[in-house]
């Protein structure tokens, strides 16, 4: 029975890297629909998001039946309440990429993200499209160095955020209220994404150490 | 033994509620400090905040204590697992709160939002506050039939969105792209406290019969 509760305990950790890999796939068709205005991918991301809600609820249910029927204590017990956490952050990071593909589709067959900001923008989802990436990897090798480094990278989204504000306040912008609030909004989605990756690299360096990381200064 | 456990998980219940308060408190001295441009109120939202995140702290550790020391099962397990995710969200509201009170506070000795659309900005911070004190009664009284209903006061949160949008992109907007950014993202952040006080509720039908609730139509 011990050896069916072990496996079960790992395998949560392969199921949330999994959902992850889904995460990461759907912010980088999320930003490709953004950047292409191409509704068709937009439809994707939107659609497929429930097979990350599904997924969500199977962790769910293998957390659940392993806390009911094996009461599992101390490590055991701090890693299955973390990866019950983590699986609700997957499946947000999965709803915001369905807001970047939304306003992509609403755009159409215009693209949302005026031709001089896409570098900032650009650079934006690429930074929260990595870490994802390194979360998952983070979550699949519970790798507290790669975890502590990931709450380092989150420092150039602020500065990317802070870009993008001034980007649009300047006095040389000329695409409109409406442009200016997608890119509002956009920003403040990968800015979500990327808080969660840190925030889901923070539990992982619970799990393996029993300790929570110190606040970045 | 027995009895002391009894006593624990009922007290979740009512520090749960009485963070509620805390976040509801939050809420309407943002929205102060939002709608007068009172830099002094808004610093005080934004000073106060951890004093819920160490309230989170305090019911995560009896949950957890409660969890590997009495090893529950069934509708008790139900409801410790719920309360460490209402508690993640009720954190999240409070931080929502501080979003909106550095909102205001960037922009004193003016006023973020403009005059004529301060009604509908003035209904969207009422509706959420509404919002939050009625999932505080909900907790409180773990009251299934107030939980159902919050999950329809959402719909008019959801018609704010979208005559708030309408405001800033109709052609008599006078305020520029800033204003604009502004009520943007304040809209976000209010719709955000609403959207948490319905998914609380949702866990709270959960706790109390089993179910999760039909998703609303």
């Amino acid at each position: 029975m011990r050896d069916v509760y072990s496996e079960q305990l790992d395998s949560i950790f392969g199921d949330l890297a999994a959902i992850c890999r889904r995460v990461q796939t759907a912010v980088a068709q999320a930003t490709l629909a953004l950047m292409t205005g191409d509704a068709s991918v937009a439809e994707q991301v939107i659609s497929q998001d429930v097979e990350i809600d599904r997924a969500r609820e199977q962790v769910e249910d293998t957390a659940f039946s392993l806390l009911s029927l094996q009461q599992p204590v101390a490590g055991d017990l701090r890693t299955i309440v973390a990866a019950l956490r983590m699986v609700g952050e997957l499946e947000r990071m999965g709803d915001l990429s369905v807001h970047v593909a939304k306003v992509a589709r609403l755009r159409v067959p215009d693209v949302a993200v005026p031709e001089e900001v896409r570098p900032t923008m650009s650079r934006m989802a690429a930074v929260a499209e990595d870490m994802v990436s390194r979360v998952c990897d983070v979550i699949s090798g519970r790798d507290v160095e790669a975890a502590i480094a990931l709450g380092r990278a989150d420092e150039e989204m602020d500065q990317l955020r802070r870009t993008s504000f001034a980007e649009l306040l300047s006095d040389d912008w000329q695409h409109g209220v409406e442009a200016a609030v997608d890119i509002a909004l956009l920003g403040r989605y990968y800015e979500r994404i990327a808080d969660h990756a840190v925030s889901i690299a923070n539990r992982v360096i619970f799990v393996v150490t029993g300790h929570n990381p110190a606040p970045a200064a």
